[in-house]
């Protein structure tokens, strides 16, 4: 006997909802192949219907009211596309009131309130599946909970967030300013009116709080995460990178130390010979270490529509065949087995780049060099630009140093002392080097 | 009521057979909380047990008859590590019958018998799983079964051969010759005595088969796959390349142009800047291209114990959690649906390397390109090097030619009139440039 169909609605009708009702109407058979039963797109919730009435396909319901959802008992999955945390969270916690499977693409709400919806689910007998929420159209949701499950997983490192690996892209290849690539950006549709949750690394540190609770089966929040954005860099700072043999990535972190986890979200030199520093444009890459597998990567389209809507149809064909379930199982059995201590910054030891003006006139390099050297801070490299300002008071240097491996905490300790210092102008900028 | 625990017998303990022991032994907890249910290594059989009495596990049966296994009606699954088909292919066939679901990395296997295996299997209720045949550690079985089922795959392409890899990469950056980097990856362990079946190409073909069947839905034999091995690569080819900025790599190509499937196993040059270049030693890449997805790629340890072992426990915690029978299922209905036809090789259009030995005299190079010039084979550029021959008479110069995009076919009819000309002296070598 053929299996029942499985009845969907679709909660936000966006441009990955778009692509998602366009893969399940354009690949139906190829899709009930895959289930092993028929995926029906029943209804689609908006809060405009007018706005949508020409996109939807035929035979699909659209309303304005999750109610009609609610109240359908042959509606089996809602697919929630619609972002940020209210009403997202109200939504979905009717939605597994009413008895129905989850799947989802807003890394927000995963990130905040996932720990309670999985209960929920769970003792409800649902699912919820979110591969969608992260890096596009790669698999990390499904590698680390399938694929890895032999394995203690070591590290997490990753290129999350494709505006700012964009704009960062742009700025080098095109010998642009940030805002400049910025603006290309927001032009091109990588960026939104609004960019702040992308380049500030925010949107970056949500998906690492998700991928970090599942590798290592363990609570974090956001705000253990060190998080620095991408805003105040320069084309000088990428350059001189550049030149030294790195490139600069916004990368997210999250990497044992002898028990204890490192996280951070910040800009990052990575030599240009790693692979890591290669994802450019608008892709993402996640690189996985597990003591068994060795170090996995896993790049590609980190967004867009049919990218994320590949990892939702996925999410969707693994309900109806039934793996999801049973891989929500195994999640929740894993769920937070493993306290596990957040690392102190200051205790991080690498190698930094420091990038900082200084009044251009005699001993200054002197006092600078004696502070970072009572800090036992040592110098690897350090060079400064010549400057064109022409009236000697006002004349300023750049400087670019790249110390030898140094804790954090002493290099902070450094930069309390060196703002002391009347020789200090302005912009200070410091990024630690991939190792 | 916790689900019954799984027993597990082992055909087979070398490497991988003695990774997968020691990772079921020492996580066992873990590995219980990600199956729901213990797993038990019960038996081994290997054809010599003496030899192996001290690396067998506590309370596990060791013996040197598949009798054991097969009379044991405990024994829920066999993990078959046995290489080659003969006596795999029987063993499998009579687990089968006895009700064993069956994990395997055994690539030759699942490539020339995997439609009989998976169709007696399918009859029988049971599940084959292999993800560990391809590619070591990386997931990419599991990546196009259940990832990406939204897609219409519609090219593969890989470096799936750790040995081939590993000799390229040493050639290049340790200056040296084939042979001399044949043997530093023998003494190493990365090359088998007998090395033929990883540098001629065989291996990654059979692998490139098994990834066909999957991704298109069809079936194809290696005979209809074109292959070319690195044997005769010289350092001079991989330096002449590098300078062009491109690093050569024994490319697996599964590409859809319109309807029809081109398949090649063949050193490729590759553009240094694309991350499938930087993949170098033992390393292994598979990048799928799926009409949703778009390009994703995977890199990780193709090969070693524990990476290999981490492919057949997640194997292992797939058939336990009833995952993998879902997926074989799937894997059933799709199979075989699209009858593909193969694209003849002398239809593709692609830039080529060619590197030949000519007598350095008078008008060779006219008689030379005049022949490829009436093929209609445009030179994009042209190197000789100096000789350092002092007899005139035998003095010979090596050509390094790349051709603007020319089909294979005009190519060979070029190559069958060059090899009519008496200055056309040795070697010669074609290699084809990735696009």
């Amino acid at each position: 006997m053929p299996a029942a169909d499985l009845n969907i609605a679709l909660i936000g009708f966006g441009t990955v909802g778009t692509g998602v009702a366009q893969i399940l109407t354009h690949q139906a058979e190829h899709l009930t192949c895959q289930a092993g039963r028929q995926l029906n797109l029943r209804q689609i919730v908006v809060r405009n219907p007018t706005r949508y009435r020409e996109r939807v396909p035929d035979g699909v319901r659209l309303s304005d009211s999750i109610d009609s959802v609610l109240d359908d008992d042959e509606i089996d999955l809602v697919v929630q596309l619609i972002g940020g945390t209210e009403p997202a969270l109200d939504y979905v916690r009717r939605f597994l009131a009413a008895g129905k499977d989850i799947v989802t693409a807003n890394k927000a709400l995963i990130c905040q309130h996932g720990d309670e919806l999985f209960r929920t689910a769970s003792k409800a007998g649902r699912t919820i599946c979110f591969e969608a929420a992260i890096a596009g159209g790669i698999p990390v949701i499904g590698t680390l909970t399938t694929a890895l499950t032999a394995n203690r997983i070591e590290a997490i490192e990753g290129i999350l967030n494709g505006t700012s690996n964009f704009i960062l892209t742009h700025i080098l290849n095109d010998q642009i300013s940030y805002s400049a690539a910025l603006q290309q950006a927001q032009q091109l549709g990588y960026a939104e009116a609004d960019p702040t949750l992308d380049v500030d690394g925010t949107d970056a540190a949500q998906k690492l709080a998700i991928l970090t609770q599942l590798a290592f089966s363990t609570t974090v929040s956001t705000d253990e995460i060190v998080r620095h954005g991408i805003e105040n860099l320069e084309l000088r700072d990428l350059q001189a990178a550049f030149s030294m043999g790195y490139k600069v990535k916004l990368l997210a972190v999250s990497r044992l130390h002898e028990g204890r986890l490192e996280l951070s979200v910040q800009p990052t030199l990575i030599s240009r010979s790693r692979t890591l520093s290669q994802i450019d444009g608008a892709d993402n890459i996640v690189a996985i270490t597990g003591d068994a597998a060795g170090r996995l990567r896993l790049a590609g389209a980190g967004a867009g529509q049919l990218p994320t809507a590949s990892a939702v149809i996925a999410d969707i064909v693994d309900i109806a065949t039934g793996r999801a379930a049973l891989t929500f199982q195994a999640l929740m059995r894993s769920k937070n087995r493993t306290p596990v201590t957040v690392l102190p910054p200051d205790e991080l030891c690498r190698r930094y780049y420091i990038r900082c003006t200084v009044d251009d006139r005699p001993h200054v390099l002197a006092d600078f060099t004696d502070i970072l050297g009572r800090h036992q801070i040592s110098i690897s490299s350090l060079h400064q630009d010549e400057t064109c300002e022409s009236d000697p008071k006002s004349r300023t240097a750049c400087l670019v140093i790249m110390t030898h491996r140094t804790t954090e905490g002493r290099l902070r300790a450094a930069e309390a002392d060196l703002a002391q210092l009347d020789c200090v102008r302005g912009s200070w900028l410091r990024m630690p080097v991939a190792e």
